[in-house]
């Protein structure tokens, strides 16, 4: 049997590798995955899966920063344009693009469901002909999006997972879901909205991974760790504007508040506790040289190992806002003005599954290497769904492996070995089999 | 015949007022005033005047910071639909919507050229009950422009002028051009561009003024001194993305150097010289909080009482941008990523045109106050026509009308007492008609 | 006469450069100046000036930065052991360093009082051969210290005039006062603190100057104007100090507090109805690199060209400091901790004195050149003398003589051509013999 | 004979206590621990050590940092003044404050070195009644000095364990040496000074311990982890004086670049690789605050998890450092203005020592818990002595005992439970028996 999964995976690597480079040349950020998630449904339908999207999965009022009713629009009409699937388009209105896949044995057996991600990131994406995606052509078509993290071939390991399954219907047990969730970047809901819907309530176990991590050739890492607590917050200055050659002495300058706050936040003391993070990535202020600028606007995240250290940096960030507010005689109104968009907590794999992941890796024998574990030092929302899992009494595993990356995540020149594509569905295939 | 200009001047108050609300009700931004300009052109021509405008009088080369191609059209699209004046638009593409009258008497006299500018600014005009024109029903149609600094007043009393002309006709000498302007703002070369197609190499006369300055009730200050150098800069920082959790180390944050850059510039010393300014007006950089920003935007200005202020202020500006740089790691490739944009010079009014002026306001006695002077404090680039004609041998002046302001210059909340429309053009009819 | 009082003031010349370098030699900070001003008393009283130091002429409660006792002691240990004349040492304990010499002429005739300055400032004098001080070894010997202001040579002047005096004596009428000022530098109340005994509240006339100012060969400004109001500030911040290694996370940086103050303030909007100033000139914190410092000092000033304009200073100043506190978690107890330890205001000569001043000047033909004014953009604390005089009826004028500069004030470089000493002392001879 | 030694350090804890006391009020910086060392030196020698001063243990060549020779001078008076051995002292000129005691018993047997560091902090003692110092009498009598690290406590348990060791001197085999260290703050060479003259060359085991760490009962922690490397500079700015009343635009402000350059080191990204550290200590600039000050002193240190992350940190730090005297036109002469004064390793306990002392531990039964290990978060030039003795075929281990602290290490309350004290004596004696 073992042997069967892992000979019909390699055989669906072409067809891994197809999907992988048809949604990496249509990315798609968070909330707008219309195309990718209606071509996983449609796949997922014509292999036999019950299929689930749009409101059957999601639960509106936990998306956060779901753009605008046009913006939305927009970026249906480019899908549609791109080939998207039309009979699904309709259900995903609103942003709600997450796909559920069901396949249910009949036979008694446990619940297990794996989770892929389809978002991509507003990266622009190299065209140097060093770049693998550039040079063999499908580099990404929709300018200043990119598939820099792999989502693209987690979706793509989906596809091929799920018809790895169907060749092998008659072996399985139980019932398998495949969750295809959008918006994991930025923690903005993407997976608690699915939560909230039940879908993982009855899992016995539940599985994910990520690909890339180290620069290292196909390594299984058996389990991931160092999932950082995470906080994001949208925060808006608000000063006066006034020309600034005739009179600046009457302008408060929202952009100089925003500046000193960035310089204070960055530089908020190291946490002798664990590894702590803070972000000013965003930073959007006036409209003209010759107005002093009364609004700001700043997108920025902090990170703990901790939750507790995670809520010292949030300590520090209100103070800093509140001070670089007074410093420049700008209001940050905290409540609402300052907005906490989005939040990860921590989570453990199980170390049962840990172990199974191991002694199938080392049976399996088709890694370049077996590690124990790595550490992320990111953040990830799938924690909430093995947070969910095991006060359920179920069992959840993350689990990663390298891919030969040819530049770090979330850099313009992203790219790793689809080589571990067939790699990785035929491990899931013969943990699926395996799990009682 | 004074009298005459005086009673006409008033029987015109209505039109321009109307004018004035139908220009503040549709505001556009530097080398998109398509509607306006389009309705100027089609009434001047209506009275008669010869009337020039795009390429006749424009020249591409020294038009700067232009919008794109299809922005142009968006902007040229929503004119349409807000009743600009078709024949005429077409004329003006690729920005070019500047508009010339001009009124040959036949007679002999002097050539007096009148300038007015149309260009409307970026700030969300108030729709407090408060607000004059949001009580009147017409404050700004197009969300997020606004007349606040008194173009709109400036281009209907140009209206005005033009159909004061038409009724004294007979008693013109000389031949009058009325200059409609775009791009003031900014110093973009709205001034420059028709400079250099010799629009003003012949004129004897050149006139021009603002309304507005203090908030005082309807004041004339026959001259308006204190015009500041000023250099606009375009400048791109480029430093290298990463993940914000997983590898901070990695970036080069151009949105650090940006905000490093933009607290030490705010800071370069005060010139004992004279007046100096430093403005950075707009700041945007990155595109999420989890990816360290690789890319950032400033755009500020410096201002100076004299050049070598203006000068000093450059030098700084440049070597603080190269610091900054090297303190993040990041690239800001003076040459070309910094742009100077835009540059004006300083200059003044002649003596005689001033006292000349003096005299004709005290004979009115229209205004509610007459004062020598006013320092404006700011950058103007009418000050290259008054360079232009004054080494040609001709004359320059510019003065300024203070009219109850409501708030100043760039705020949301301004406005102006209409009641100064009539009266500045009563003042510049009969100096047309005394001028030799 | 006035051929007489030149040639006089001619051959004081050699005494002038004497004492000048002799001061030069030992300059004294603010309140210390025991070897100057006693020097300065025992040749006023040896050519039969009625001679008054210490609390005869000084208010102690108007004192403001005098250094502790002990440190005061130091000083005039030192003065001791540098020739200072014991018999006043003693009656200016407690740094009361001002001397009055008093001329009676027993005829009737005007009170004409002039004012001197004698402090030096805390920068270490260059010694370059290139220096002229430094190369004919008379540089100060007071490591650290220095007279870069040119206070030695008004000193020096102050010495030539009670020479010239007594030589002319019999001509004379009224009443002469030769006020040698302490702690003119940082606005300390030098001047409060004589004013306050009323020395000059008979005053019909009060003269002072400065020589230096623009690097032009002995040019007289008949009137020295831009005075700016100024306010000094000492300021502490108070955090938590913590290791920096352990627990960096609870420490509350005043250091880090400090600095973005610094960069705040130093940031304040230009003004635009006038010059403005700021200056952090000193900035001491932290004790060792492993600790996070719990204490931060500032000393900082503002100024304006007018009382409005620096108190708009002190406005931003007061609220940066809150703000830059809020942000670190730190105090900065803005009462008393937060000390206004100066103010100056500004003033105008009057035109009478300025006329008679050039009337003379273009007489006696002994300046390379005559200028109506000099702007100083500074603060000087002669101006509390202006305002009394003026006040009390009396004229008050300053003006300014060029002195072939060889680098600006307060450099370690600053130099004077000794040959305006003579021509300052001819200058104010003959003005003293015309006042009525 | 276990019993034996428990109970001969039970009673010698008023001995040690009185000496933490001695100590404690005779707080010394580094390299001026004239008192102390000599206290120590005479009372090894009296209890029959071999004991060794100055040049004979210390290489002059790798003490950083030495105060000059006029300071040391009045630091050895202040020793004199209060109690410090004469003959002693002049073996210490220089700074050279290390004393060893040798131990030989003529048995044979291991050699093994025990270091004790004596070096207090320049923090001001906290006089509070809540403070038990203060409270008791024995606070610091040297005002701006205090032992706020516990190495008060650490020579006292020295002098414990050399009377006890004393005591039971015929059970005793091989070499024991006492080593006190000087300058253990700021890593300046305290250590590698004595390493280079070959003191512990022949040591098979080399303990030392930190009392403190965590607010817990009397806890031991058999093995300290995470020793940060770390480096430390000092770094001079030298701009250029001006007058900022008159022509502030000439100067260069070195307090400016300093100020830039710790904001922007401060905010230096956190690794994703561990722990780091950037801490801005010192900062001192400017002498009035009507100069632009010429000059800027920063003191600061990196650390690191590994030798990579902080080398990393100094990568920035330099880089940093030459924008920030871009920006503001300033020399920071990298070789040699910047000294990098001190370095320290990492290094790691070896694991037979610190099994050895749980199983002691667990024995005696006299701590309120034991715990496998605590992480110091900072830094230790113990590590030194670690690497030296482990790289000739020695072992070495460093332990932690909590001492229910009042505050936190370097805090102005920082005091431990004096109970401790005979517990780690009674520890170190056992341990010294049993090592073969």
């Amino acid at each position: 049997m073992t042997e069967k999964i892992v000979k019909t995976a390699e055989d669906l690597q072409d067809l891994m590798v197809h999907f992988r480079r048809e949604f990496h040349e249509f990315p798609e950020l968070s909330w707008t995955e219309f195309r990718t998630a209606s071509r996983v449904a449609i796949n997922l339908e014509s292999m036999g899966f019950k299929t689930l999207v749009g409101e059957e999965i999601m639960c509106g009022s936990l998306m956060k920063n779901v753009p605008p009713a046009h913006e939305l629009e927009l970026q249906m009409e480019r899908a549609k344009a791109q080939g998207a699937e039309l009979p699904y388009l309709d259900r995903m209105k609103g942003g709600k693009t997450g796909v559920v896949g069901i396949l249910e044995t009949g036979k008694p057996g446990p619940v297990i469901a794996i989770r892929f991600d389809m978002d991509a990131l507003p990266i622009i994406e190299s065209d140097s002909s060093k770049h693998f995606p550039a040079r063999e052509g499908f580099r990404s078509r929709n300018e200043g999006l990119m598939h820099s993290c792999g989502h693209d071939g987690h979706t793509a390991i989906g596809m091929g997972v799920a018809a790895l399954l169907t060749k092998i219907r008659d072996e399985l047990k139980g019932t398998i879901k495949l969750i295809f969730q959008p918006a994991e970047e930025g923690v903005q809901g993407g997976a608690t909205s699915i939560i909230k819907m039940g879908v993982v309530d009855d899992a016995d176990y539940m599985l994910s991974f990520h690909l890339g991590m180290a620069p290292l050739p196909a390594t299984l890492f058996c389990e991931t760790t160092g999932f950082l607590a995470t906080t994001k917050f949208d925060i808006n200055f608000i000063g006066k504007s006034a020309h600034s050659g005739a009179n600046p002495e009457d302008g408060k300058s929202a952009l100089l508040a925003a500046a000193a706050a960035t310089m204070a936040m960055q530089g908020i003391y190291r946490h002798s506790a664990g590894a702590s993070r803070i972000s000013v990535g965003v930073f959007n202020s006036g409209t003209a040289s010759n107005i002093v600028p009364d609004r700001a606007f700043l997108e920025l995240e902090t990170r703990g190992e901790t939750t507790e250290i995670n809520d010292f940096m949030k300590r520090e960030v209100y103070r800093i806002l509140e001070g670089a507010a007074r410093m420049y005689d700008c209001e940050v109104d905290l409540r609402p003005e300052v907005v906490e968009t989005g939040e990860a907590i921590s989570a453990e794999s199980d170390p049962e599954l840990v172990a199974l992941t191991k002694e199938i890796a080392e049976e399996l024998d088709i890694f370049d290497a077996i590690e124990d574990s790595v550490s992320i030092g990111g953040s990830e929302d799938y924690t909430y769904f093995m947070e969910r899992v095991q006060q359920k009494g179920g069992k959840a595993l993350h689990f990663s492996v390298a891919a030969d990356l040819k530049a770090k995540h979330h850099n313009e020149l992203f790219d790793f070995s689809e080589d571990v594509l067939w790699k990785i569905a035929a491990l899931l295939g013969v943990m699926i089999v395996r799990l009682k």
